[in-house]
């Protein structure tokens, strides 16, 4: 009904004619949204492949979808057997990751109710989802360059050493960034975990194994923008699943999340069309999609915490300083392909830190009511930073020995023919638009 | 739902094992519905982008994506900003819009719950997509032949002057159209207000810029029909959000147009490959997916009031109707490119019309009574064409102003030149399939 | 928020804020999530027209994908006309199928809450689009050589005859396979209603028209593989609709099959890979995509009652047996083009039959209870094989049955004209890729 009535106050308690389902404690409305939120993520990953395969050249189309659609494979598993544990158990080797046997191929939660009404498999569900897509993220990257088994290789101990572990500090209950400060370094939906981490990890390993070889020499123009186009849509949709669902509930504060997210999308891709209608005259659909990403980076550790106007200058700043970022890639010369770190990185370093500017009053009044007395912005500032500069630190340096160790074994980086012949024979046997050269 | 009930007292005190959201007066399934109808809807517009993008020739598919692409840009921003206060504010300026301070930029409504037990937020974006999606119709009117500033500029004007308006008269509680009759003119889901408004609109727009230059002399087939089916079947998706969510409930209303909905699609997709089977001896994909979207249109002010019979004559109908429309369109020689009136003005036409020989007994009851004793369908039906009368008119009118006032600083249409050369290198300085000239 | 606590049984009678619908009897949070299903496996459809649209040559392409969207026209009409009512209806001929006129046209159920608090309508829409994807998927089968209105017929027959009884049987209270043994066949969203009866039934109609002209001679590379990855992307992604929407609820049993879900699809995929790596040295795309098929497949009967082990378990052994099952068509020489038959038939009965060593202890607890005493997994065994058999052979019969009354009104399969010049061009007078050929 589009008639709007403000709600006063509701001071009976208001009964209610719907009955409730069969289980204790379950609120089948917090459970609807979050398997809808489950679903929603997951589609962000054929939207990732979309995104990051229309950018590469044709012959590695195939490859680069294959980079996301493993990462479902892989993590998938692994999450349920031992990734769900290391992140939400309880602190073990004194807080460096989490463990419970009963998350153990979650085999203790079979019939678990959250306090938040839903069932513990659904949470599980939905944080595995993250668990698939940072890694994905990671392959813009290092694209057209790396083998596939490598790559299987690289997500498992990426997965296991670096997420994990992550994802404990920032939001497991014992988590340390989690009760750092007055009421935790804020990340509402993986700024620190998700983006950052993917961002700085995919920045190391671009360096670390070296640029495509025809970087800098020929050009290497994307194979399908359209394609790329929609998966910056789906991507859109699905975000909306990645924040407001990481409210775990189905009220006030999934609304706000999906209010931020909506409008700092829309920021980002207005305003990377006006930073290249200045420089270049033109706006580009990639660059509108760029827009749209850096947006919705940028906004996903604040989501919870911000009001639209402050979702809208976040978006926009995050479009103008990735914007910028990825230039200077260009005089550095190092090759970030698809610019992982460019949007990922630098998107969420932008919004872990902004954030504490455009804060909710009500917020900043629980966290000093959780401090014990006053809580500043400046203060809040300190543990962001601390924050940041913690989930970077580890993730360089976790992610270089990762590579260093894989080196030993052959490592990620393709062989020159392989690069020439392209991922898609070289690793799959198959050509991605088989349509070209039609039987 | 479009039906407004105030919600009557409830009497008695029925006790649910669910355990409530800590917000007061927030039903958690009505919210998850809501938010999901969100995402769907703006799933829509990737698919329209999608739709339209594969009837192009390949030199304007990003150019025309980048229609429905922009139009979540600009109409996002531009939604919070003002939209959502001149849509559904109170009355000002003798109820030609509303207005209200609360809702500028969002600011008031942070953590208000409405009566259905959904936070206000929700409900402005879930809106805030119709914003979107209609601007974005319009530009298969005048696809491949419009600069892309002209565009941005006009989709602005066009949301700000004859959106909002409609929107304020037709689903706002003290608009005009919302209380016409007895209980209102009937606009389900955006029969007048999306898809009426849309479609007249491209039309005067197509006949006021002309047509494209090889309109009538070159044929112009359609660069990726594989797209263009796709995106009929993300558009049936998402129109669920669009019909079954503007219940504002998750009951028995939503139940009935989601129903409506689905049956309405099927009809219409069928109808269309009668006709075409009669006709050509063929039934084409792109014929399937018209009928897809006449019936659709169809249904969308009627899903609420229309009962599965009737969805499916309505859908029939539509189909059958425009069809003939759009084969009217080849001898007046018009050059709606993608009949964005053929299918939205003349189905949504169809629809707000033809509604009310299916309307439930229940609802003209409801109507009968708030009339103070009788009502009849030919009253209702008086009530229906007046509504699109008016609708008509306005954005004949309204939209003719601002292509005329937009030709004084440049205007909308390309030059000869950027036209030969497309969209996409003209205005975004790229091509869309770059695996057909692989570097 | 992400803080864990396994909630306690609670003792008290927690009263909600949250105020409830209109309407008696509604859960709005298991309606919602039904809603959302049905969305979502329509979702489905396209993503199987993708799917399969990327695996034929470019000349078939909207045919092959006309054989799903097809089915959304056919079926749904022919869902709320009649098969709602011989799906759902009570046992007449001798429970050969339902009836109930309230269900014809769904005239009588405008109004109907069911016992699990969803408006009937829902769930007859979410049913409904079962009906839908159960023909589009035996296409895979006869896919390149059926013509369009002979497919149209087909699925208008076997929707009716096999599809509708055997859903009958398997999921209506009084179906006979559904009160089989102690506690009935156990399939919990479609192993042998949707997967066995799709899979042989394609299989018999594979049989009967024979294989395409070119099969075995020349060489029939898939057109497009990104588009058949990104569809197994959406199949995924609307599979959860699929499975945890068939606990027609939103609590503890939607997660449980969302969970086996997951874990299952991801198992199916590795293990493909792993066999490819195995076999071949590569993983294929397409292998994968299919590796995630079997998971899915296998998983279908089975996700509400196996935990996540068994999950991982059985995704692993359908896509070994698929992938041996389609080495054998090349050996027995039969053309089962996209491997309907491969992945659905064997799938399905791989996932009806060795879901019983994984089923859950309290489900057999129940079945005993059920029994009257005990009941062991080797009785439960029996069931499942029984229902898996009698799915097969009534397919088989009546799918023959079928074909061979078509053929005495022309039939299924093209000419060898029809079939050289390509479905898109011999029966819907377009091509697929324009682009390929622009103007």
């Amino acid at each position: 009904m589009k008639k709007l009535v403000t709600a006063v106050l509701m001071l009976l308690l208001v009964p209610t004619l719907s009955f409730a389902s069969e289980e204790n404690g379950i609120d089948t409305g917090v459970t609807a949204w979050m398997i809808t939120s489950t679903a929603l993520v997951l589609l962000m990953i054929p939207g990732l492949a979309m995104f990051y395969g229309g950018l590469v050249r044709s012959k590695n189309v195939l490859g680069t979808m294959m980079h996301s659609f493993a990462a479902m494979g892989v993590m998938s598993v692994l999450w349920v057997a031992v990734g769900y544990s290391m992140s939400f158990g309880e602190n073990i080797l004194g807080g460096w990751i989490g463990w419970n046997w009963d998350y153990f191929f979650l085999k203790g939660i079979d019939t678990t109710i959250m306090e938040e009404g839903v069932p513990e498999y659904v949470f599980s569900m939905f944080q595995g989802k993250f668990a698939i897509i940072t890694p994905a993220l990671i392959a813009g990257a290092f694209a057209e360059r790396v083998s596939f088994k490598g790559y299987l290789v690289f997500i498992t101990l990426w997965g296991l050493f670096v997420y994990n572990p992550l994802c404990h500090w920032v939001w497991a209950s014992d988590g340390f960034l989690f009760n750092m400060g007055a009421d935790g370094a804020i990340d509402f939906a993986g700024g620190t975990v998700v983006h950052i981490s993917a961002g700085v990890s995919g920045l190391v390993a671009a360096l670390y194994i070296g640029g495509r070889r025809s970087y800098k020499i020929g050009q290497m123009r994307p194979s399908n923008l359209v394609m790329t186009l929609i998966g910056a849509g789906l991507l859109w949709v699905g975000w909306f699943g990645f924040n407001a669902g990481s409210s775990v509930s189905s009220g006030l504060a999934t609304a706000q999340a999906l209010t931020a997210t909506q409008v700092a999308a829309a920021a980002g891709a207005l305003a990377w069309m006006v930073i290249e209608y200045i420089h270049l005259g033109k706006a580009t659909a990639l660059g509108f999609a760029s827009g749209i990403l850096a947006g919705l980076v940028a906004v996903t550790p604040a989501a919870g915490v911000v009001q639209p106007y402050g979702a809208i200058i976040l978006g926009f700043a995050s479009s103008l300083i990735c914007y910028y970022a990825i230039q200077l890639k260009d005089r550095l010369g190092y090759d970030d392909s698809l610019d992982a770190f460019g949007l990922h990185g630098i998107g969420g370093i932008v919004g872990a830190i902004f954030l504490v500017f455009f804060i909710r009053d009500s917020w900043m009044a629980s966290a000093a009511e959780a401090a014990g007395g006053s809580w500043t912005l400046w203060q809040q500032l300190g543990v962001q930073a601390a924050a940041v500069g913690i989930a970077i630190g580890y993730a360089v340096v976790v992610t270089f020995i990762i590579l260093f160790i894989m080196k030993r074994f052959g490592g990620l980086r393709v062989t020159a023919n392989e690069e020439m012949e392209g991922l898609d024979r070289s690793f799959h046997g198959e050509r991605g638009y088989g349509m070209l050269n039609p039987n």
